[in-house]
Protein backbone atom coordinates (compact mmCIF):
# COMPACT_ATOMS: atom_id res chain seq x y z
CA UNK A 1 0.00 0.00 0.00
CA UNK A 2 1.37 3.73 -0.69
CA UNK A 3 -0.07 6.92 -1.28
CA UNK A 4 -0.33 7.80 -4.46
CA UNK A 5 -1.17 11.23 -6.32
CA UNK A 6 -4.48 11.66 -8.39
CA UNK A 7 -5.92 14.54 -10.62
CA UNK A 8 -9.06 15.55 -11.60
CA UNK A 9 -11.40 18.20 -12.61
CA UNK A 10 -13.57 20.05 -10.14
CA UNK A 11 -16.09 19.78 -13.12
CA UNK A 12 -16.32 16.30 -12.92
CA UNK A 13 -14.66 15.31 -9.65
CA UNK A 14 -15.59 11.43 -9.95
CA UNK A 15 -13.08 11.21 -13.05
CA UNK A 16 -9.97 10.69 -11.89
CA UNK A 17 -6.12 10.61 -13.52
CA UNK A 18 -2.73 9.78 -12.86
CA UNK A 19 -1.43 12.23 -15.31
CA UNK A 20 -1.74 16.16 -14.80
CA UNK A 21 -1.61 16.30 -18.45
CA UNK A 22 -4.68 14.53 -19.06
CA UNK A 23 -6.84 15.86 -16.16
CA UNK A 24 -6.12 19.40 -17.40
CA UNK A 25 -7.17 18.42 -21.15
CA UNK A 26 -10.19 16.69 -20.06
CA UNK A 27 -11.35 20.00 -17.40
CA UNK A 28 -10.34 22.07 -21.09
CA UNK A 29 -12.69 19.93 -22.83
CA UNK A 30 -15.52 20.33 -20.10
CA UNK A 31 -14.93 23.69 -20.14
CA UNK A 32 -15.39 24.01 -23.95
CA UNK A 33 -18.54 21.81 -23.55
CA UNK A 34 -20.25 24.15 -20.91
CA UNK A 35 -19.58 27.71 -22.85
CA UNK A 36 -20.93 25.96 -25.79
CA UNK A 37 -23.87 24.85 -24.59
CA UNK A 38 -24.87 28.28 -23.31
CA UNK A 39 -24.03 30.08 -26.23
CA UNK A 40 -26.13 27.33 -28.24
CA UNK A 41 -29.43 27.07 -26.01
CA UNK A 42 -29.19 31.41 -25.73
CA UNK A 43 -28.81 31.40 -29.64
CA UNK A 44 -31.18 28.40 -30.39
CA UNK A 45 -34.40 29.01 -27.66
CA UNK A 46 -35.93 25.26 -29.20
CA UNK A 47 -32.93 23.60 -27.89
CA UNK A 48 -33.59 22.10 -24.86
CA UNK A 49 -30.84 21.66 -21.92
CA UNK A 50 -30.20 18.28 -22.12
CA UNK A 51 -29.64 18.25 -25.98
CA UNK A 52 -27.56 21.51 -25.83
CA UNK A 53 -25.00 19.34 -23.37
CA UNK A 54 -24.85 16.31 -25.22
CA UNK A 55 -24.31 18.55 -28.32
CA UNK A 56 -21.58 20.64 -26.68
CA UNK A 57 -20.00 17.30 -24.99
CA UNK A 58 -19.94 15.67 -28.33
CA UNK A 59 -18.42 18.66 -30.10
CA UNK A 60 -15.48 19.22 -27.40
CA UNK A 61 -14.49 15.62 -27.46
CA UNK A 62 -14.25 16.13 -30.66
CA UNK A 63 -12.65 19.66 -30.49
CA UNK A 64 -9.92 18.74 -33.10
CA UNK A 65 -12.00 18.02 -35.97
CA UNK A 66 -14.72 20.73 -35.15
CA UNK A 67 -11.82 23.34 -35.18
CA UNK A 68 -9.94 22.17 -38.61
CA UNK A 69 -14.27 22.29 -40.47
CA UNK A 70 -14.98 26.44 -38.44
CA UNK A 71 -11.77 27.54 -40.15
CA UNK A 72 -11.86 26.31 -43.67
CA UNK A 73 -12.61 22.66 -43.33
CA UNK A 74 -15.55 21.08 -43.27
CA UNK A 75 -14.68 17.81 -44.56
CA UNK A 76 -12.70 17.23 -41.85
CA UNK A 77 -15.96 16.64 -39.78
CA UNK A 78 -15.68 13.05 -41.67
CA UNK A 79 -13.37 11.84 -39.24
CA UNK A 80 -15.52 11.75 -36.13
CA UNK A 81 -16.95 9.12 -36.44
CA UNK A 82 -13.80 6.85 -37.34
CA UNK A 83 -12.04 8.06 -34.53
CA UNK A 84 -13.60 8.38 -31.20
CA UNK A 85 -10.64 10.41 -28.95
CA UNK A 86 -10.10 13.14 -31.06
CA UNK B 1 -31.27 49.69 -68.24
CA UNK B 2 -28.51 47.62 -68.52
CA UNK B 3 -27.29 43.56 -68.21
CA UNK B 4 -25.32 43.03 -65.19
CA UNK B 5 -23.54 40.22 -63.61
CA UNK B 6 -25.02 38.60 -60.09
CA UNK B 7 -23.73 35.98 -58.12
CA UNK B 8 -25.79 32.92 -56.27
CA UNK B 9 -24.89 30.27 -54.19
CA UNK B 10 -26.96 27.10 -55.27
CA UNK B 11 -27.27 25.95 -51.81
CA UNK B 12 -30.03 29.16 -51.81
CA UNK B 13 -30.50 29.86 -55.02
CA UNK B 14 -32.73 33.38 -53.90
CA UNK B 15 -29.82 35.73 -52.78
CA UNK B 16 -28.32 37.30 -55.18
CA UNK B 17 -24.89 38.84 -54.74
CA UNK B 18 -23.04 41.87 -56.53
CA UNK B 19 -19.76 40.31 -55.41
CA UNK B 20 -18.59 37.29 -56.46
CA UNK B 21 -16.06 37.29 -52.93
CA UNK B 22 -19.40 37.30 -50.89
CA UNK B 23 -21.46 34.95 -52.56
CA UNK B 24 -18.23 32.62 -52.17
CA UNK B 25 -17.96 33.32 -48.69
CA UNK B 26 -22.03 32.55 -48.37
CA UNK B 27 -21.74 29.69 -50.22
CA UNK B 28 -18.90 28.11 -47.72
CA UNK B 29 -21.26 29.34 -45.09
CA UNK B 30 -24.05 27.02 -46.04
CA UNK B 31 -21.42 24.09 -46.74
CA UNK B 32 -20.05 24.61 -43.37
CA UNK B 33 -23.84 24.69 -41.72
CA UNK B 34 -24.74 21.45 -44.19
CA UNK B 35 -21.70 19.33 -42.65
CA UNK B 36 -22.81 20.49 -39.52
CA UNK B 37 -26.39 19.31 -39.37
CA UNK B 38 -25.28 16.04 -40.85
CA UNK B 39 -23.13 15.29 -37.94
CA UNK B 40 -24.87 16.80 -35.08
CA UNK B 41 -28.06 14.98 -35.88
CA UNK B 42 -25.85 11.46 -36.61
CA UNK B 43 -24.20 11.99 -33.10
CA UNK B 44 -27.37 13.08 -31.39
CA UNK B 45 -30.24 11.11 -32.16
CA UNK B 46 -32.68 13.30 -29.96
CA UNK B 47 -32.02 16.65 -32.02
CA UNK B 48 -34.39 16.66 -34.25
CA UNK B 49 -33.68 18.13 -38.17
CA UNK B 50 -35.36 21.58 -37.75
CA UNK B 51 -33.16 22.62 -34.54
CA UNK B 52 -30.02 20.77 -35.95
CA UNK B 53 -30.04 23.33 -39.46
CA UNK B 54 -30.84 26.32 -37.16
CA UNK B 55 -28.37 25.58 -34.56
CA UNK B 56 -25.59 24.36 -37.29
CA UNK B 57 -26.73 27.44 -39.32
CA UNK B 58 -26.08 29.83 -36.09
CA UNK B 59 -22.25 28.33 -35.61
CA UNK B 60 -21.22 28.58 -39.63
CA UNK B 61 -22.56 31.94 -39.57
CA UNK B 62 -20.30 32.73 -36.68
CA UNK B 63 -17.83 30.82 -37.40
CA UNK B 64 -14.34 32.59 -36.85
CA UNK B 65 -15.31 33.06 -33.30
CA UNK B 66 -16.17 28.85 -33.10
CA UNK B 67 -13.10 28.36 -34.88
CA UNK B 68 -11.37 30.22 -31.76
CA UNK B 69 -13.37 28.77 -29.35
CA UNK B 70 -12.44 25.16 -30.36
CA UNK B 71 -9.01 25.53 -31.43
CA UNK B 72 -7.90 26.80 -27.58
CA UNK B 73 -10.25 30.12 -26.20
CA UNK B 74 -13.83 29.11 -25.48
CA UNK B 75 -14.01 32.80 -24.53
CA UNK B 76 -14.06 33.58 -27.51
CA UNK B 77 -18.18 33.19 -28.07
CA UNK B 78 -18.54 36.06 -25.85
CA UNK B 79 -18.28 37.71 -29.29
CA UNK B 80 -21.05 36.12 -30.76
CA UNK B 81 -23.83 37.90 -29.15
CA UNK B 82 -22.32 41.60 -30.21
CA UNK B 83 -21.40 41.16 -33.77
CA UNK B 84 -23.64 39.84 -35.70
CA UNK B 85 -21.58 39.24 -38.60
CA UNK B 86 -18.80 37.27 -38.08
Amino acid sequence: MAVEVVYRSSRDPEQLFMDKAEADRHDKMLELAETLGEVLQRAVPSLDEKTAEEVSLFMAQHRDAFSKAFKNNPDALSEVFTNNNK
